[in-house]
């Protein structure tokens, strides 16, 4: 693979910035990568872990002469970031992001870039619940979808390259607005978040059911939920606070479709639950055909992959 | 391990009853296994792969000279199961089951069996989200609880015998009222399974997201709750119908907790947020410290576990 920017600045060297960092060094996509992050603990493990060839924790020098700029922050800094190092980019050079809401980059990080700056916010739906450098993983990205919501006028040629960049590290790319990006991430990923933590909060708090009852019996299926309910919390709080609208609309939705299916155990609607129960199957058999799931049982990690058993 | 029943029959051959089947065979607990399954396929299938040595449609002939009979059938079927086999239960013999609910299971199934058998419902907590006898897998209890619901007045050699069996397939072995299992039951797997369902279900009805965008973008969190809700729609239509007063309860608790979720987000209280999602960590800590989880990033299951990877 040639490579691709000579100079990649990483600002925030949390899973995602790590794992960039990682994949654009084993594929060769880089000549020299400058992280930048404002935490001196991560920028010494960053140094540890030899991920960068530059650390700083200044953004605005980090930046400064290099060919792409991802910033790698939970949404909610995304404003304060691009204010930081907007002033520094070079002409020519590329500014994206890696959050799960695209609007508010828009908004947020919009205003701060100067003209010549090729400004293309980007969504790599990827992850595992743990945080932070030591996070990183190279193959994160590879058979996962990278979704690129460039405003109007993006200039193809960067565009183009910006996309090798990340089929490089093993992503598809995809290409959609700002706005139906928030909606379809809503629900294959923010909702479904809200209601993993609401339920292992719930879980929490009653007083008939222990603790470690819940933890015991968790096989059951409330493990399951735990997985998502662990990730990182500030990256969470600033999505939801971010995407608002459409988390809202399909939280509504949900509602009222829980509300549907309450009634049916109320009332003894035994078809009906069949029905919708039977309904369901056919989408995780999407999924694994499209190779974003495993058809292991129990996502492989059972029986025999427990601590207990290895 | 020494021989714990002569004469094993287990009525209804999917994932826990070949499990089971398997498990005995493997650990030397048994010397004859009978299997009876209402469905001529089940029978075909149950003889293929070697389950059992002797393979009948009839429930009362099977059971007839067993020394225990586990009904491993949706809850829903209890009360006809054990009325066809009770008459034909042996003095001395245990019955139980692998029910998901017990409170119904003592209700419907108590009255069939005769004096001087043992009726000792049992619910193992394990499982996968394939069904049927080519879904069954020897290590299927290792290491998960299997919950016994005695009612008063068990004969206390004919419960350790049952409970020795369920360790001698590596489950450890809880007991508890039959009102207690199913309230805990009800927030550790039931409720998880119905929003699981749920979402699935909305995301599948949305009119501006694609079914081919929920599904490409499953990897943002909406898979992991495919897993539970491709579980056998029979099984759970008759756990949600038998279950009822302790799932309205906590699916109640739920919409509570969810609802001042909602308000927190419509507010922008992040601080509400953040101390609820850093509080959920803390569970999924105990469940890993606890060997019914795995601490692999991602269940295990990424990178590289994915079909294309492999």
């Amino acid at each position: 693979m040639p490579v691709l920017f000579d100079r990649l600045c990483l600002v925030g060297l949390g899973l995602i910035g790590a794992s960039i960092a990682l994949a654009a060094r084993e594929a060769g996509l880089v000549n020299t990568i400058v992280a930048v992050d404002a935490d001196e603990g991560v920028c010494r493990r960053v140094g540890e872990l030899g991920l960068a060839d530059e650390i700083t924790a200044d953004a605005a020098a980090g930046a400064a002469g290099a060919d792409c700029v991802i910033m790698c922050v939970p949404v909610g800094a995304i404003g304060s970031v691009a204010a930081q190092l907007g002033p520094a980019l070079k002409p020519g050079a590329i500014l994206s992001d890696v959050g799960s809401v695209k609007g508010v980059v828009l908004r947020e990080g919009g205003p701060h870039v100067p003209a010549g700056v090729h400004f293309i916010p980007a969504h790599p739906v990827a992850g595992t619940e743990y945080s932070g450098p030591d996070a990183g993983l190279a193959r994160l990205f590879r058979n996962r979808w990278c979704i690129l919501t460039p405003p109007e006028g993006t200039e193809q040629a960067a565009l183009d390259r910006l996309a090798d960049f990340w089929r490089a590290m093993g992503a598809n790319v995809e290409f959609m607005g700002a706005d139906h990006h928030d909606l379809v991430l809503a629900i294959t990923s923010h909702v479904p978040h809200l209601i993993a933590y609401n339920i292992v909060g719930t879980a929490a708090d009653l007083e008939a059911v222990t603790q470690s009852e819940v933890i015991k019996f968790s096989a059951g299926g409330f493990r399951d939920f735990t997985r998502i309910a662990a990730s990182d919390p500030t990256m969470w709080r600033d999505v939801f606070l971010n995407n608002k609208d459409a988390v809202l609309e399909m939280l509504g939705r949900f509602n009222e479709d829980l509300s549907a299916l309450q009634r049916m155990i109320r009332w003894g609607d035994g078809d009906g639950l069949h029905a919708l129960f039977t309904r369901t199957r056919a989408i995780r058999r999407g999924i694994i055909a499209s190779g974003q799931e495993t058809d292991a049982p129990d996502f492989g990690r059972q029986p025999g992959n427990a601590p207990k058993d290895s």
